[in-house]
């Protein structure tokens, strides 16, 4: 009889650790990727409007209207999509339903989650929590994804891994990829590839075609940050009805919530809005961008609603902890790979303009 | 290689099945045990104040605020509860954090989800969706738990099982278990057990203080149908901080939208008003188990929000489909232990009233 009531398995996890959510006056978060505006009034309304004795009935167990929306927009069936808790749950459902345990005498590649390194710190979280391989392989010294025939000469990335997740744009980078290489890999992918665009709407382009193109391809996609529903946890994925179906087998009967389907929904009706709203953080960003650089910061393009930099004269570390001195969140990873940069969110206008006084305050210090 | 993109697992399973969600003018939905009730006023009016620009933030990652307040009413730490999306996610996760996968040479206990039949439904469809064993254990004749003797002399309970799930009160029968007896169950078991307590505020007793009793012992509720928020999917458990702890590390990190956590919290505010909505609804319990008696329905005691009863004269299925014509939804199982049965929610007073006009109507035809 096994020793613990847990699975060895799960004792030896270490969870996935999200942003810090301190909550004091006047603290300026710039660690959790947040978009720094509000959602459009009307989807406010819909919301408020919704809230009544609706809420004893289980909401629409496939989140249908929501999804014939959105194959509306993507130009698919509704059966194309998925709807999840968040695009986090999407990832979850996609390593339950396509990478098989790892047991004596499996098919190793049928066992694999594989990704670039740096990209979404939840992936490895995920694939440990299955008890499956994961194959890391970093992406090259600029950040860029590497070329199929690199990968192929290198010989460490598994062409038939049964799950790769690319962010896309990249985080914690900020580095956008563009469709054509993006194409060539998921046509060279003998298992399922999922393009996870939590930040395409921020980016120059986006690779949603290859979710209708390639029978092995899933774009994921979610309202939290875009959208400005993080509140509200809903995302989704876009692919083709086997991939899709395998994942609707296996989601909580009601994995979304009734006001977050009804507040997507609502936010389909206002695009116009949030396009604007992109717009608006795109010039925040490049102004941001161009401010860092002129103040000692190695900086990159970014094609998201966050920057990935150098800063000057002390450590990154150091620098997480100056600015969380004067109430300013940023995030900074102790891994290798990253140690030198921090993740700074766009905030609104007037969060960049505390942002770079403290900045200043700092420099002038150090 | 692998043949197909999805693991073979999740290709050969069958679904869980929710109540049918038909919504036609008229209808009344006596399917899925929702409370026939709004929520409080004071909770709606607190949930449509929270609807503003926060729903651009992530909500808090451990619905910390709910937590506390639910480690006061129970009498213990924050740290010996989960909050899930509905009671479904927090059984969901107990599969995933205690059952090993069975492989070859596993031990068959460690990989064993075990519970009574006729119980919940979902339990076989989540051991089948982690590849674990499933012992099915049917109750007694009369739907009864056996004793814990029977169990030894029968020999087919495992006392070793990695997870056993007893829904108590029970569904579909609405049978209730004595907190005595589920004692001494959980006191022989020797892997976790989890008390499925979807329907306790409409029961005589619950078995809460085996949470804290047992290190073994995990008790689920759901905000669900006694606290009239199905739609948004909030449900928790209590237990040993070393069970609850290995479940908090497989969750979603986000996994419980912002505006339920809210909705709960001030559901907790005021349970003087859903104190008073569980005597209404037994009150129309029984008075609708007196009335089908008199009219040739088999009936049991319920200690549910739903009855459990054998119509007369022509088959439960025909008389799920003469319901169905007038636009009554009941449910009713293919299964063979339960296929006498009609399940039957407790309703409004107006919606029973029409639910016995179309008794008789269909009392007078067939």
């Amino acid at each position: 009889m096994r020793k613990s009531l847990i699975r060895p398995l799960i004792e030896g996890l270490k969870p996935y650790v999200p942003g810090e959510q301190v909550i004091v006056p006047g603290l300026v978060r710039l660690n959790t990727n947040e978009n720094p505006y509000p959602p459009a009034p009307a989807v406010l309304d819909t919301v408020k409007a919704a809230v009544d004795g609706r809420l004893r009935r289980y909401p629409n167990p496939t989140a249908d209207a929501l999804r014939v929306k959105l194959a509306a927009l993507h130009g698919c069936k509704k059966e194309n999509i998925l709807v999840g808790t968040g695009s986090d749950e999407v990832l979850e459902l996609a390593v339950r339903a396509y990478v098989d345990a790892l047991t004596d005498g499996a098919d190793r590649s049928g066992c694999t989650v594989q990704y670039f390194t740096p990209s979404y710190s939840l992936y490895p979280v995920l694939a440990e929590m299955s008890g499956v391989v994961k194959n890391e392989v970093p992406l090259l010294p600029d950040f860029d994804i590497p070329s199929v025939e690199k990968l192929k000469a290198d010989g460490v990335w598994d062409f038939n891994a049964a799950l790769t997740f690319v962010t896309t744009p990249n985080a914690p980078t900020g580095q956008g990829y563009t469709t054509a290489a993006l194409e060539k890999l998921c046509a060279a992918q003998k298992g399922v590839i999922l393009l996870d665009e939590a930040y395409a709407d921020f980016a120059e382009e986006n690779a949603m075609s290859l979710a209708a193109k390639y029978p092995n391809v899933l774009v994921a996609r979610t309202f939290s940050k875009a959208y400005c529903l993080c509140f509200q946890r809903v995302g989704y994925c876009v692919g083709s009805e086997e991939l899709v179906g395998a994942m609707h087998k296996i989601r909580g009967s009601y994995n979304v919530n009734g006001l977050g389907q009804i507040a997507a929904e609502a936010t389909l009706e206002h695009l116009d809005y949030y396009r604007a709203n992109f717009e608006r953080i795109k010039k925040t960003r490049s102004q941001t961008l161009e401010w860092l650089a002129g103040h000692g910061f190695r900086t990159r393009p970014s094609q998201t609603n966050f920057i990935f930099v150098k800063p000057p004269k002390v450590a990154a570390k150091r620098w997480y902890e100056l600015y969380k001195e004067q109430n300013v969140l940023v995030r900074w990873w102790a891994q290798p790979d990253v140690t030198e940069y921090l993740r700074i969110s766009i905030g609104s206008e007037e969060e960049m303009t505390r942002f770079r006084e403290v900045t200043e305050a700092i420099l002038a210090k150090i």
